[in-house]
């Protein structure tokens, strides 16, 4: 990395953070403790309330509150699971109560909340999985659009982030575009910036970090698993009972549980609300092999558990060399003869 | 562009080719004309044999040798689909009669051919879709490895490009990797280069050229249709009565035909033979609602039909704009206070 030197892009001013890296707020990993860290390493750290269900442990207007406490007045954002925001809506009031930085909003129509969040000073970012819905996102007044590709963990859906990004940047402009999906290094920041993308959103890649919240065991499985072994199933909504909306499903690490239950929702319906229970539980204990790890497939360029804040200055750093290098591969074109 | 700056790399050097392009081996689309324009313009251009089979209208001996005739001796190189190859290995021999500057084999176990193409003095190379299949192929003798990511179009299977290209890079080195899948433009090369790509293979952006092989109508679909309305399917393959192996599926633009006939591969068995030649049928007619047009997500950023020569000195102009302004990004970090 060229010492002194840093990435600067339209989101970096935008929320005036030093590097163009924000934390997926993934539920039940990232807490107040990551966000903070994220955000002292100079990214922007969003805490993950996920479904805003005192059922999940974490999520609840108290748990929210929380980890808001944890993390600094105004040095964090906050992402929900707009669906699940429509069935709790009282959770957002009770976030922006807390000063976040930003409100992300991913998997579902923004158009009840986008006023209300930007009133209060907080950035809407908005993360989409196609061009359609980043139109939507666009008309209805999101100011940063996360374009998420299939490769990404936990929800998401079928388009990939090489060819979405640009297409989304082509179509959002002057909205500012992050990049989401598949990103675990600074050859993928490097990449997201050449799509067009002025940042990127790094999810599984936090997840083994210390900060993080998660079984030790799942960090572990992250840490030893390849990008082969990935899949999106509902079969691990299914077995909790959470009735996600089409076309959304999760990627996660296979398992036995994926192995035996992946596409036979109806069969598995039928054995809750004790599977529901054995799940949930498999969860607390770190049974991987039921329990669910959701993870994208850029798993194969994870193999430690540094803090979240050095890790965002590694990434900072090999994207800088990335650039650096390519300017290398741009040689003279001698005449021909 | 930087005017007199072109791309250098490990690709180029090893293939002697001034830009870092190649062309995807798209059966019934790349044919000799196409393929020598892609090497007039400064890249590599790749005949696709297919399934090497005569009932196809294309990939026969006596079709490949025609083709290599329109292209040039020593100019091109030449694809096959590795598994139809073990049912007929004699075309390869006749391409290997046609002196191909490469062969480029997918789909299939390349150890019974490995030997003979090097040997023949073609440069060996070999798409893969996963990791496991990267590490196989290097082991195997491949001289170039092709990451083909889920969002290309035609054949492939479903780990994305952007996180899968880095993978292979690190696994398989020093032996190159090209980036495939999603690519369309220039800002998809420049990403390819930071992912760790030493070039890029291209496909659908190649089908809307002027020298492309496939019916017009086929070709004013891709340049109106955008990426959101693609699938992966088995269904086309059904209809044609081929049995491709598992994981491998065929991504194309969404149709009447795919609308109601995917996911019910069993129930379209039963109406072969006579679906099949209703199929091929519409497939010579141009009836883009039955017919299949194979294209990957990278369908939005195509909306013109330029000459294949013009169009890849504009995505090496591209990406040097996009390496270039990607400098400008890197910023003095200021101290503190």
């Amino acid at each position: 990395m060229l010492p002194g030197m840093k990435l600067s892009t339209a989101i970096t001013r935008l929320l005036d953070i030093d590097h163009p890296i924000l934390l997926a707020p993934m539920g039940g990993v990232a807490g107040g403790a990551l966000a903070r860290e994220v955000s002292a390493g100079g990214g922007l750290g969003l805490i993950g309330a996920g479904y805003a269900d005192p059922a999940f442990g974490y999520g609840s207007d108290v748990w929210i509150r929380g980890e808001f406490d944890k993390s600094g007045e105004g040095a964090v954002g906050i992402g929900f699971i707009t669906w699940a925001l429509d069935e709790r809506p009282g959770a957002l009031d009770a976030a922006l109560e807390c000063k976040p930085r930003a409100v992300m909003l991913s998997f579902g129509d923004i158009a009840p909340y986008a006023a209300k969040i930007r009133e209060a000073g907080a950035t809407l970012i908005c993360q989409v999985q196609t061009l359609k819905d980043a139109r939507e996102a666009a008309a209805k007044g999101a100011q940063i659009i996360v374009a998420q590709g299939t490769e990404a963990g936990g929800h998401g859906a079928e388009r990939a982030t090489l060819p979405l990004v640009p297409a989304v940047a082509d179509a959002v402009a002057p909205i500012p575009v992050a990049a989401a999906g598949g990103i675990s290094d600074g050859r993928g920041l490097a990449a997201a910036l050449m799509l067009g993308a002025e940042a990127v959103l790094i999810g599984t890649r936090f997840f083994a970090t210390r900060e993080a919240l998660g079984h030790p065991n799942q960090k572990a499985l992250i840490e030893r698993t390849g990008g082969d072994n990935t899949l999106r199933t509902k079969a691990f909504d299914t077995a909790r009972g959470i009735a996600w909306p089409e076309p959304y499903t999760g990627r996660a690490i296979r398992n036995a549980f994926s192995d035996a239950w992946h596409g036979r929702d109806g069969e598995l319906r039928e054995q809750n609300p004790s599977m529901r229970e054995r799940f949930f539980e498999a969860l607390r204990g770190g049974d991987t092999e039921m329990g669910v790890t959701f993870a994208g497939e850029g798993l194969d360029l994870i193999a430690d558990r540094p803090g979240a804040g050095a890790l965002v200055a590694r990434i900072v750093g090999e994207a800088i060399d990335a650039l650096t290098a390519a300017g290398r591969r741009l040689v003279p074109e001698l005449p021909e003869g």
